[in-house]
């Protein structure tokens, strides 16, 4: 993770602050589904990974996932299938922690592939570390199973910040 | 960009010979399409569009943009709309050229959402640049527009060099 570090204890608190509200929207569930919104369910897909997500529940993180599903994280080749998938999401875990804002979300019409998109901001565990909030954004292709679910095929993200 | 550069000049004539020979396969037009590859479509106008861009053709290369379309650039935040997304194209063919090797592609059952996926590498226009080549991924996804032609909606890319 790269980023400009919020210079100061007062924007490194605000930050914190910020970051814990956004934890607490999105641990209070799916968001409120408009009537005839097509992409309610890779919305509410979205928000229940980022529920898992953020409680670094590495399991319920990963089952997420399609059978073939790929993280495609900076810096390092494609991670494909779920036990790759794992060991990336363990080093973000081990690294620090991650919230993020859903802005666009898309389905086919016959309602098997869809994708969100939005914006992330990452902070680090090691409270001496430097930068120590990263901010980017992020695209999530998904496919609906055969029970009906939602999950990962593709998951890409990267900093807004110079590097 | 980053990436490990090749070192010595063998290595760079080998790295330059690959490329131009990608090059050269590029401007062949469209793979082989098999029967019955419903993602037909995405891979031919994934082809189509490395043409213009390996070519450099800002206009076409633009043309191939959903009216809402994205570029999601490490390092900078998401550019969306035709305008944003020529100013960070025309960055790109100032700064080097690229070419992409398609791995994946898959349409909806309707036929109307699509994506590809890859692999690409970046050469830096500046012979004395260091590092001179990046190696790295992508993620585009696609939308069927009335008249029938695939426009992208959302490209990503990241490199897989370490920083």
């Amino acid at each position: 993770m790269q980023g400009q570090v919020a210079k100061g204890d007062k924007m490194k608190s605000r930050a914190r602050t910020m970051i814990g509200l956004m934890v607490l929207l999105a641990s209070a569930g799916a968001p409120a589904q408009k009537a005839g919104d097509t992409a309610a369910g890779v919305r509410a897909a979205d928000a229940a990974w980022l529920k898992v997500f953020s409680a670094q529940d590495l399991d319920k993180s990963v089952a997420f996932f399609d059978e073939q599903g790929s993280m495609l994280v900076p810096n390092i080749p494609i991670a494909t299938g779920k036990k790759a998938v794992a060991k990336e999401i363990a080093t973000s875990f081990a690294y620090g922690s991650v919230v993020w804002h859903l802005n666009k979300a898309g389905v086919s019409r016959s309602g098997d592939l869809g994708y969100t998109n939005g914006t992330y901001i990452f902070t680090v565990k090691d409270p001496t570390a430097k930068p120590a909030i990263d901010k980017g954004k992020y695209l999530t292709v998904w496919k609906k199973q055969p029970d009906g679910s939602w999950k990962v095929l593709f998951d890409m993200f990267s900093s807004d910040q110079p590097p």
